[in-house]
């Protein structure tokens, strides 16, 4: 038999002189608080070299739900999206919230892009499937149009990204934006070396979380386990500690839990908690 | 003196084999009425070569601030865009009504794009600038930037626009989705040839508003000034045809207004009333 040629998949091989790109999640109290968040911006907007914003949608949609009366179901802490949470969220965070940062970053000579999930088929979901609750219209992410989403930043946008999918049938869907943060993240690994930020009014992940100083500096897959069974980590950083793992695991080169209005410390990689893959 | 090379600038003048593009307009009866928007949708996935579509809100924005107790505010029946109605119109319109277009695009497999002016820096605008009353925040249009449209075209997206602009300095606009057609499709025909298509819940302009079958099929300058001086033509038509001919004058191959279900019919200059810059 002749030789045949062999392709060799080296899993995150990556050549040195890949470029560089940061994905910034904000969310909590930096999307509620209009000199926060117009403070952010204007960090965000320094940020050098290629950037995506993906934003939660904070307080303002339940504030939303209220105005309108529309009652917000509550499972186990998670919120049921139903028919009119949806237009509500659909409403808010791709609306207001989206259209408003695009047109602030604009006037920082920022030419940002507006899109959700649907836009441009950037991220294809489903509807989740869940065998004891009905969470509603929540989606679960399957793909992520890497090629799509590089050919939009090399136009010179940035993309400003908000938290709905669709399930490419015509269904919008309410998705979380850590989760959408980290699969963006990890899908376009496989072009850029990718600084995955996700960005709150916390310093970092903290030890105490009555105290703004008691950042965990480094957290690795040993501490993790004992910050976990020690419950000195906080429950609601948990899934975003394993959101964050998971991007490690999948090729995104860093990740950095801070401040939002310190993200260029956080990015220079000297604020806030940095997640590695590895105890070293 | 030796002989300089000059340039000969040709008004309007396009080479033989230029790329046709279809610039839809839906608004009115449309947008408000589910069943209606998704045959128009349907429709509009069939028609051929590139596409853009522009909507209006309809009343969808008008029942959300009913429904947010928001008193709406009209001077000489037309709307005060103030900042509850800003919120609102970003909301409704680049929000809910963009997104689930985008969405159901998507399913009909149009890789559409939703964005309104601010995104991509698309339509530059400024504060309406009135004697007499306050807009509020209503956005005449400055600049329309055709590269990046062009070059969003070109990477196969379909663009649905939301007729919201932005000042450049951080403030969006709501804006006349009309002018907003015209002033796209005006700006665009510098590289394609342009059909520019007013559709709404009418079979196109009707000389008597009780009958939908007194569609005129064509109105040129001559006619229309006698159409105008009998009152015959309803007054709220008036400043479509008036941006109709503006878009004539400017470039656009052919405007056509008439019955967003009959899309195809439109396109082809089967149906509707056709404007003619010419009276031949």
């Amino acid at each position: 038999m002749g030789c045949t040629s062999r392709i060799v998949h080296l899993v995150n091989f990556k050549p040195v002189n890949v470029e560089k790109i940061s994905i910034i999640k904000i969310g909590g109290g930096i999307i509620d608080n209009e000199v926060h968040l117009a403070s952010f911006l204007t960090a965000y907007a320094a940020v050098e070299g290629k950037k995506m914003l993906i934003h939660g949608g904070g307080k303002l949609a339940t504030k939303m739900a209220e105005d309108l009366n529309i009652p917000q179901q509550m499972v186990a802490g998670r919120r049921i999206t139903d028919a009119a949470t949806l237009k509500i969220v659909t409403m808010v965070y791709a609306g207001y919230i989206n259209k408003n940062i695009v047109a602030a970053l604009q006037s920082k000579k920022i030419n940002a892009l507006g899109i959700c999930g649907a836009d441009a088929n950037i991220i294809k979901a489903h509807k989740r499937i869940n065998a004891t609750t009905d969470y509603g219209f929540v989606g679960d992410i399957d793909a992520v149009d890497t090629e799509k989403i590089v050919q939009l930043l090399d136009a010179g946008l940035s993309l400003v990204v908000a938290p709905i999918t669709h399930d490419v049938m015509g269904q919008l869907l309410n998705t979380n934006a850590d989760t959408m943060a980290q699969a963006i993240a990890t899908a376009i690994s496989s072009v850029y070396d990718v600084s995955l930020v996700y960005s709150f009014d916390k310093k970092g992940v903290l030890s105490d979380i009555n105290n703004n100083d008691s950042i965990i500096s480094v957290i690795h897959p040993e501490n993790y386990s004992v910050l976990k069974d020690s419950g000195q980590v906080n429950e609601g950083m948990i899934p975003k500690l394993d959101n964050a793992f998971e991007a490690l695991q999948k090729g995104v080169t860093r990740v950095i839990i801070g401040d939002a209005l310190n993200i260029d410390q956080l990015i220079a990689g000297k604020a806030g908690t940095t997640i590695q893959k590895n105890n070293n």
